[in-house]
């Protein structure tokens, strides 16, 4: 190998790398804008989520190809390996945050022509806000190669749990007490799973840059078994009166 | 490299396969009696189903270290490459698969608690059987090898959404009409949401059977542009009186 063959492989990897920071950074936007059509009933807005969305998916097969083509080629060994598997990765978890933010920007444009409904949707914006914070700092973790960030985002995967099965409590009450709402809390209702979902990938993320960084693997379970446990909301509809 | 080095490579290789499609084996029979545990009301089979779970998640681990592994120290090219990726791709995709039938699992011991609903569950056992059987047909595609069975499950893709659709319509319904029911039926509403996202799984497994055949790409979009439409379910809400 020449010099010119050694820096053109380098560049390789830090373009790969760069691209999937800059897919980060537009994952972020998407659900950060998804959260604000809801809360603000922007439908201008929605769309634009809705229509952006075809960047993240050409994005996704882009890194996907140089990544598989890299490896072919350059058939890079150890970090090299690591930092190329991880970003086929996290091109995978971030295409479909991508899908789940425009997931809720179609219901948002669905719920915007119901009657409001605040207090469900301050919530939704509360649990919105709390995902798009875990998903920018384990973005900054991977773009500063910190591993404190990445554990801390890991760690903390039960706070979102605990706002989708409060969030969840209170759409039942709702569509109980008023039948009318079940349409539109529906809606609520899976832009919160939606939510759910992206916080974790917000965890794979995490467990990939653990993996990046040292080469192994995540120790242990995941804090409340996500996504499994998660996903089933068996805890809250216990707490409630069987209706 | 000696005869005797590429032997075990190609052992290597085969046994990666073979575990994939145990896994598929394992997976498929994981969706099969989640269903079968709704529609039975089948507590001890729902808990099985619950703890059998951990096997796949263990093997998912298990075939994406060997897959790396082979990628470091073997540095597949060409068809033996897309093998080894096409393995890791779908070893993420069973895993999510069985991820889903648990969750349904865990759904369904909540629903046996509750008064049954006949005509409900016995449209989730429908489209249960439907999407098992695409797992089956896409899981046979892989393990000969045919592309003409892959091309056919990603081809009939919006069946799944048809049947996810007009049970979201019967629930909708159902709960409107009793309030008492929202909470089971928000068990079921889950229940068919996950179904539909087995669905995607098994259409992302026919791309990657694709792939690993022909070297390229899926060609065009899918035919609902799923997972992302047909996760939003806003055309059948639309049918439907804004109550």
């Amino acid at each position: 190998m020449n010099t010119h063959t050694v820096k053109a492989y380098g560049d390789e990897l830090n373009q790969l790398t760069a691209e999937v920071a800059r897919m980060g950074g537009l994952a972020e936007a998407q659900v950060a804008d998804a959260v604000d059509s809801v809360a603000r009933r922007d439908i201008a807005l929605a769309r634009a989520v809705v229509d952006r969305d075809v960047k993240l998916d050409a994005m996704h097969r882009d890194i996907e190809k140089k990544a598989i083509r890299l490896i072919a080629l350059r058939q890079p060994v150890a970090s090299d390996l690591r930092k190329t598997l991880a970003a086929m990765k996290l091109s995978v978890d971030l295409e479909r945050t991508g899908d789940l933010a425009k997931n809720i920007a179609k219901r948002a444009l669905a719920v915007a022509e119901t009657e409001p409904m605040q207090p469900l949707t301050r919530s939704i914006e509360r649990m919105g806000r709390l995902v798009s914070m875990r998903l920018r700092d384990v973005l900054d973790a991977y773009t500063s190669g910190e591993l404190d960030g990445a554990l801390a985002v890991w760690a903390s995967d039960d706070e979102v749990d605990e706002h989708y099965n409060a969030l969840f409590r209170e759409l039942l009450t709702y569509m109980m007490g008023d039948p009318r709402t079940i349409n539109a809390c529906t809606h609520l209702l899976f832009m919160a799973k939606n939510l759910e979902r992206i916080g974790d990938h917000a965890t794979n993320i995490a467990e990939t840059v653990h993996y990046e960084i040292t080469g192994d693997e995540m120790i242990g379970e995941r804090p409340r078994g996500a996504p499994g446990a998660s996903e089933t909301g068996l805890t809250h509809t216990h707490t409630l009166p069987e209706a």
